[in-house]
């Protein structure tokens, strides 16, 4: 299978570094991941499920931009919706109408919902959602799960992390995945002063394998919450609408107080949304909390019709069969390769690894050799499927990651 | 003059109430304002500096989107480099090649700029500006000027409000505008843990007069900091572009190590960049800080199309310009009725408002029959203007005001 060469991405990532830290940064950012040359860095166009880099190679991409893409790049129901609202108006000195219409479709939608708020990084909701929680409890705590990921804000991030302080996490207490005991010591030991538990609906840390929770574990969880007076805050800003319209604690069976979105909310569009119940309403609306863009009219025409779109074709349903199909096959490719290839996390957003002596290092070379070729894997993180993988494109990865696996060489 | 009625406006914000927390939240918010009833509060459209709401009517904006509009509601220039990269790729799984276009071209035209980091929102940059200065000089304090806004991340905010912790303001350490020697005070009392200074490089506050540094004050700082190896970040999120394109600290005659830019950089297409000095390259690639959308490409070349065009038609002297007259025109109404209206910061920015023995009442009540006339200005925070205002809408605006003086009854 002819591989391919990326000398227009190259030439570019040189003139990045001179006027760029890392010359890409953040979860972009390829230093690391795979064997030098082997992942392009530059997309030219994008178009359904496949992106095309700098050097006009195609990719078959299962990253879908780290989330963002749902339905496919350059959907056009998506984009119409979009383009008619810019046409009219987006950034205004005044709120647009769709945005309470955006705000009455996840009211509807979402049963836990009573009301909606818009901004446009995840981290925007979910840092509103640890504040709103301290606003209505008076109390400071905030529960998370280590290797969480809740955004790149300070008192999110891991301790040792250049710029962050031992002080931005005065008050967060970290218990493991899945350990309704640790939460239960966690809520004596600070007794009246844990404001929040937040996590997401499945746990999905970057360079490990995701873990879905154990039988019990969120109802566990729940009567906890409830029984301390702890806001429940479920970040949806990964799995959201890649598991149920409804959101993602409705497939696990847990009633949080809040939910955070963002990524697939607009296919792409800037936009994140926290939703939230009755009861803290008022908490909400006392929260002093805005952003120069967060009334931009665009991006919530793009998620209202994504959010149409989405429950029409019944998109999760979709896209988690899409995922089995996938790894099923890909599982069986490295089996008849003699190797055994771990499959973890729900099919949607699977987080994937070939089990070798030689660690992460084998595995890097294959999503290395993948790219070559023409299908896009990031080692290290979950993937992405979406509503526009195609059969055809899938049938075509497979031929990929046999090819792949008789050219790693480690 | 005919004055304008909100019915739709009203029944819209009914509906909002129901499904968002205060039915328009943030710097949006239209409650306590001005008068119930002067006010729009949705927009249907909008087309260089007029919108019209969902009632009909139209308003010669001096809000402009509250900064980000500044060469005219769906400026074609702006829009076609838009859309032509929109057509191509938006987000997606990598970077693009107009991002290192764009780094590139504030870093040749800035000159304190050696590097350039893009994300969404302003807060995003002023925050990761403090996390760079603290990786860059391993210490913890930030000084910022009191009155001062520099995004609504809890450290930005005031210690009362709610949702806010006193330790989220740990290391925060505040000193009044335009008072070196309280600098002076503060790096004395924190010698050797202040990792960073941020201020604008004047000071508006909402509910206060604007005021412009006196004379010797950014270059008394300037060397203050120098002398205790603090970092100098200067936010030019509100008056970037509208005072001077190299940077509005060159306007003023500093020279700091960290840029942020955010509103009016791309004409209202969401993102804010970082630039920094040498120096801090270093600790901006060691910091790990991301966002969903912070790679999306369309923005990037709207920035690139908006920062050519402003520079093609020296966008910031043509709006000083505007502003001057408009205010000018103002101030002379003004006193044909009797009033002293005071003009404070610079006229692209003016902060403005009618002296009165009724405090803020009489110019709550003035700007909401302007607006009723169909001249849209808030009452409590500095105004806009754009290279888009016209001859013919100061002038329309000065018969609104005339007007509106006779209408004013409190």
């Amino acid at each position: 299978m002819k591989t391919y060469r990326y000398e227009r991405s190259s030439a570019l990532f040189e003139r990045a570094r001179k006027v760029i830290p890392n010359g890409i940064y953040g979860h972009f950012n390829p230093v690391h991941q795979v064997p030098a040359g082997t992942y392009p860095l530059y997309a030219a166009s994008a178009q359904g499920a496949r992106f095309r880099d700098v050097d006009g190679n195609e990719f078959i991409d299962y990253m879908c931009a780290y989330g963002p893409m749902i339905l496919g790049y350059g959907n056009p129901v998506v984009d119409a919706a979009y383009t008619e609202q810019l046409k009219q108006a987006n950034v205004c000195t005044l709120a647009s109408p769709v945005m309470v219409e955006l705000a009455e479709y996840l009211v509807d939608r979402i049963p836990v919902a009573d009301w909606a708020f818009f901004a446009k990084n995840g981290a925007d909701v979910t840092h509103l959602a640890v504040m709103i929680a301290r606003a209505a409890t008076g109390r400071k705590k905030v529960v998370t799960i280590a290797g969480g990921y809740h955004g790149s804000t300070p008192w999110m991030q891991p301790p040792e992390r250049s710029g962050v302080l031992e002080d931005d996490r005065l008050h967060v207490v970290e218990i493991p995945w899945d350990d309704a005991a640790a939460l239960e010591r966690a809520l004596s030991e600070h007794e009246g002063d844990v404001a929040a538990f937040i996590a997401s609906p499945y746990h999905h840390p970057t360079y490990q394998d995701s873990a879905l929770p154990s039988k019990g574990y969120w109802e566990h969880i729940q009567v906890l919450l409830e029984k301390h007076g702890v806001v429940f805050i479920s970040d949806d800003v990964r799995c959201g609408f890649r598991i149920d319209m409804a959101g993602s604690h409705e497939y696990f069976g847990y009633k949080p107080d809040l939910v955070c979105y963002c990524k697939a909310l607009a296919n792409g569009y800037p936009i994140s949304a926290l939703v939230g119940k009755d009861a803290l309403r008022d908490a909400a609306a006392d929260v002093f909390y805005t952003g120069s863009f967060w009334f931009s009219a665009a991006p919530m025409a793009a998620a209202l019709a994504c959010l149409k779109e989405m429950d029409r074709i019944s998109a999760p349903k979709i896209i988690l069969e899409k995922g089995k199909k996938l790894t099923d096959g890909m599982v069986d490719i490295a089996n008849s390769h003699g190797h055994t290839m771990k499959v973890t996390g729900l099919p949607s957003m699977p987080y994937v690894r070939v089990l070798h002596e030689a660690g992460i290092k084998f595995h890097r070379a294959l999503c290395g050799e993948c790219a070559r070729r023409g299908a896009f894997f990031a080692s290290h993180h979950n993937w992405f499927l979406s509503a526009a993988h195609t059969d055809e494109d899938i049938g075509r990865t497979w031929e990929i990651l046999d090819d792949a696996f008789r050219a790693v060489v480690i």
